[in-house]
């Protein structure tokens, strides 16, 4: 199952089977329960988290109470609050299973340790990062320029697949509306 | 001047004196006069700019035709289209000199020859890219969770100098305000 890491870091970096074997005593692995929280609000945030199998989300409670989701993951996809993470900080995040999961992880002493030992690894993560970052900027450029609607359309054509495995409640909350709004629109679009 | 980039560097990654003068020769150095473009609208998107001094802004022109300011830059940070600069592909975006400055900047080859001739450069650029990832994390949840008049205050409070340095218009521009709703909640929290 690891297999799927090592395929992810041989995209942008040279490694060899033999490293690879010492590489991984880096890592954890885990399976979590659907909706078990891997993070949660006011814990220190220690481990950046790569997904092997199903699907995660990213949320916080907003000041009226109700979860707004900012991010998700799925199979090959990092995911933490990044910033508690770098800084051992208290998130105020919480980090939960979608669907039942099988996460690789590793904790922020541990990745350092192996940047020491593995300077190939930088690669990987830069690539890592600079990818993220990317589609962070396009998605500021949506949030500005298309309405919600106008961005759940977009998704709908672009990740097809992506808004079939995700409930409708959580693409709700990911758009900021409400799961009746979100059907509604559905309606008006089917009729 | 370039001590400066040799500064930045050295806070995230050991270069010694000898190191930096093989790679500085990757990087360009050019004055920009106040309001030219250093990026536009459909053009490859080829550079990754650093300023040394002063300020840059990236901005697209919305279907109202109106300038959407999305990000800023003062000095010691970087700023690109990355998605564009990544793939070499036209930008969607224009980056804009707000003041005269002077900008350092590599192009996409040059920085992977100087990344292949000096790794210890994919340590520096991965701090550079999880520090601005975790920065764009943060801000996509003050888009969902703060109002624009919110945001405007929390800036105030967080960055007096970088409010007071930016002209009125392009904070307003920013946040999306018509610079006239910009003065009268200037003015209304005066009153």
């Amino acid at each position: 199952m690891l297999n799927i890491l090592k395929k992810h870091i041989e995209k942008f970096a040279q490694v060899s089977d033999n490293d690879f074997e010492e590489i991984k005593k880096f890592f954890d692995i885990r399976d979590f329960a659907k909706k078990e929280n891997l993070l949660e609000e006011g814990q220190v945030c220690r481990h950046h988290y790569f997904v092997l199998k199903g699907l995660l989300r990213k949320f916080y409670i907003n000041e009226k109470g109700t979860e707004q989701t900012t991010e998700f993951a799925i199979e090959t996809w990092w995911l933490t609050d990044n910033f508690a993470y770098e800084h051992k900080a208290r998130s105020d995040f919480y980090i939960q299973a979608v669907e039942p999961c099988t996460i690789v992880y590793i904790s922020q002493d541990n990745q350092e340790q192996l940047l020491q030992a593995f300077p190939i690894m930088e690669r990987y993560f830069r690539f890592v990062y600079q990818r993220a970052y990317a589609a962070a900027q396009k998605r500021v450029k949506y949030l500005f320029s298309l309405s919600k609607e106008e961005f759940y359309w977009q998704a709908v054509r672009n990740y097809p697949e992506f808004i079939q495995r995700v409930p409708q409640y959580l693409i709700a909350s990911y758009l900021g509306f409400t799961p009746e709004y979100l059907s509604e629109i559905r309606k008006r679009h089917l009729s």
